[in-house]
């Protein structure tokens, strides 16, 4: 099979998503930091919340590297990433680890489907800036204390998980129509990525999670 | 001059005293980050809270490794330091990037007095959580562009920066009366640190940084 090869309109459509993914995360994150029992786990939110802005970084770099001004390469996204944060803001502590922790893997799983049909930097770049895999061990971690001290929690985070997945696909819809026609036409390319195949793996990669955490998809 | 010897309670004392710092300076900063006027200053401002995170993890894994817990040594400040984020919350941008650029600085100034008190690997460590340079070169360049699209500004961001330095003292003096003993101690310690010396340093610095932003004390 020969090396895809990629327009760039989408290459800059995709990083200028990514970005602004990672712009907002950040900016969430670190509110979402305060709902902390203690410091030492305020601290262990806010260092996701900075890794998001290390890859922010590396994004809008690039983008500039392609002579595109990060903020016009974000600007079509805004509306859907925003609306996405203000509907699931987490109102406890639970409430902001299980975010990111089905946030964060969701948008991997989802980066590593896409990286398949990008050129060689750019695919670089979109394999580099997955999250670290100890800040999902941490996020599991805190979801599986709050379970065990109230199993009640159980069901709440479950709803809550559900909630964060109808809303993401909600604004996924939104992003879609927000395009300008490459970055979808990427996703959809032929043999590259079948977007219900797409859409199947990531739905089972997510419950396998969520049982990984005890809770129910 | 024989090498000084630190008191650990007091290096324990220190780097909890930075360390929150380091946390709040990111909760705040990312807050703050709110207020830009666009994404590309808003992720400027971003990375510079996110640079506090940074150095908030190399001191709390150096208290972690005197074996003492990083909330323990950073609770008594935990008043002091909210109470300074609370009674100086920027309501716009210039106020936001004044805030960072005098509170950075003077941050710096007071660590490096400080460093020469402490021994070998503490020494280096306050050292290497100064703030890089180019953060106070965004800032100082942000505050410049305010006060050239209207020159009324440069009253309001000399009065705010004064009302920061006010806070900033008020709450020193909270630092020193929550402080048990050992870290104004170490501050005071004879010829190490003459605190008239040094507040008369930092001040003199600090006047210096306003007039080159085209502030005035």
């Amino acid at each position: 099979m020969p090396a895809p090869t990629t327009p760039t309109p989408a290459v800059v459509d995709l990083l200028g998503l990514v970005a602004l993914g990672e712009l907002l995360a950040f900016d969430r994150m670190a509110a979402d930091a305060r709902l902390a029992p203690d410091l030492r786990r305020r601290a262990a939110l806010s260092e996701m919340a900075a890794a998001e802005i290390g890859n922010y970084r590396r994004l809008a770099d690039r983008l500039a590297a392609l002579d595109v001004p990060p903020d016009d390469a974000m600007a079509p996204y805004v509306g859907p990433l925003q609306a996405y944060h203000d509907s699931t803001e987490p109102k406890d502590w639970a409430e902001a680890v299980t975010k990111a922790y089905v946030g964060d893997a969701i948008t991997d799983d989802f980066l590593r489907e896409i990286a398949g049909t990008l050129d060689g930097p750019d695919r670089q770049l979109v394999l580099d800036v997955l999250h670290e895999s100890r800040y999902a061990d941490f996020a599991a971690a805190e979801i599986r204390v709050a379970i065990e001290a109230d199993p009640r929690v159980a069901n709440r985070l479950s709803m809550w998980a559900r909630r964060l997945v109808g809303e993401a696909l909600s604004q996924a819809g939104r992003v879609a129509a927000a395009d300008r026609g490459p970055l979808t036409a990427l996703i959809a390319q032929g043999e590259q990525v079948d977007v219900q195949g797409l859409f199947r793996r990531l739905t089972a990669a997510h419950t396998a999670r969520m049982a990984a955490v005890g809770l129910n998809n």
